[in-house]
């Protein structure tokens, strides 16, 4: 590759929201595109992604921007996407990578695989684990992909060539790419992300208007991500739902086993447990 | 109050940990006492204390030192605190204040008043709602309780100037001084700090080291209370056991909600439920 020459002349980002202006603005900061296409539906939205430099221009015209890109990803929420791809695919130059960076990947490598015959572009789906209950792209960052994980989630068919290649598309933003299986992805996220997003809803739920007065940093911590975007969230838990379901259900067995011991006063099993959960904690750091 | 002399001449801090020391720190730099005393039954600790500002002496002599106090601190865990109030009240000058900032209010107010006849001082509990999961006096800080709330837990013995006495105190550290019976206290930090305490352990537990990679903020903040110290908190979870069930169980059918609005794939409800938990924790701010 010679040094002077953008790895993707032009890459197409259909939705400029946090992720995918954090996208545009770390594709243009580190010069691995000469044009970045915004892709939007509400120009609104594209002035304000202009203006926060997450892209060099912007179009409301998804066929005509994906047609001129080297690359595209797509960056809106996961409900949107299986649609987004059949448009883009039907519009792109024949080869053309494809990527995304939807928070559950089961549901969106099967709509691309059920019509992989007849495909015209390569899509290799992502999910780059770097969120913020922060939204628009005046919340984008260059930065947000630095040090973070990406996971890519390769169908069974899908050519070893393209994993490799979009691998290096969200390694030159910053992450470390991990590669699984799209059931591994969502069973690890639903976790790790969904089914702590719902227990952190439902306390906040759960405590009275009267009680805020109450309330530490243990309560703001614990609940912060509950002021994440309810549309964007609901597709996620329903998409995943079974895993979900099943990451909720082993919270509440050691939920279960913590009160089990405090309703017992068996002192000595609660703290072996709340042990457990602080070594858990402490290997991550603060 | 004449303006040149200290309110409480000698205040004796016992437990002088991060909630001691912060007190410690914070009666030393607004003045509010000559000297204070940090006890502690440790030579390190207290030679800790000492190095971090946090006392202006220190004594392992718990009987001399409060004998010397104009008003006691007791800062340690819930679960020492009421034999340290009655190894405290044979030791002090008769009438002198004395109150607490224990995490649990209903077992200690409840161990003082079984002797309120025979009492030499006045003890009034409290609680100042000002945490961190971090420990010791390294980590104190004069400013922990600026724009906190400090809830103050009376019998209904207690004399109305004990009260208000107490309540100076608390004020003159910089905390907003809120009145409530014992009950109350424990049955709504139940809601806003145990449960979401054991909550925080629970998803830390159910979380497979394996899954580390794969964590962001979501994970790390949801989870960050579950650093804190097993002993302490064991205790007090103990200790407030049956309203740490009930808030268990109200925010598990919250949780349960929104899961038969994920399983029946009932994208309105979901919205609305998450929604509505956006609201609870967007009215308190980031």
């Amino acid at each position: 590759m010679n040094a002077d020459t953008a790895p993707w002349p032009c890459v197409a980002i259909v939705g400029v929201g946090m992720i995918g202006g954090s996208l545009g603005k770390a594709v243009l900061q580190r010069r691995l595109a000469d044009r970045v296409i915004g892709v939007g539906r509400s120009p609104a939205s594209l002035a304000e992604a202009l203006h926060a430099a997450a892209a060099s221009e912007t179009s409301l015209d998804l066929p005509a921007a994906v047609a001129a890109a080297d690359l595209v990803v797509v960056a809106t929420g996961v409900a949107a996407i299986p649609a987004l791809l059949d448009a883009i695919d039907a519009a792109v130059r024949p080869g053309t990578p494809i990527t995304d960076a939807g928070s559950t990947k089961g549901s969106i490598v099967a709509a691309w695989e059920r019509s992989r015959g007849t495909r015209r572009g390569r899509f290799v789906a992502a999910h780059p684990i770097a969120g913020s209950h922060r939204r628009g792209p005046a919340a984008a960052d260059a930065d947000l992909f630095v040090g973070r994980v990406t996971v890519i989630t390769p169908a069974p068919h899908t050519p070893p060539a393209d994993v490799e290649m979009i691998g290096r598309f969200w390694t030159a933003v910053g992450s470390t790419v991990v590669t699984r299986s799209p059931a591994e992805h969502d069973a690890i996220l639903a976790r790790t992300s969904h089914a702590p997003h719902v227990v952190a809803a439902a306390i906040a739920a759960a405590t009275p208007a009267a009680d805020r007065l109450f309330t530490a940093g243990g309560w703001r911590d614990t609940t912060r991500i509950a002021a994440g975007d309810p549309d964007l969230w609901a597709d996620i838990l329903i998409d995943n739902g079974p895993a979900v379901a099943g990451a909720l259900e082993s919270i509440h067995a050691a939920s279960a086993d913590m009160l089990a011991a405090i309703t017992a006063r068996d002192r000595r099993r609660l703290v072996s447990l709340l042990a457990r959960a602080k070594e858990e904690r402490d290997a991550l750091g603060s």
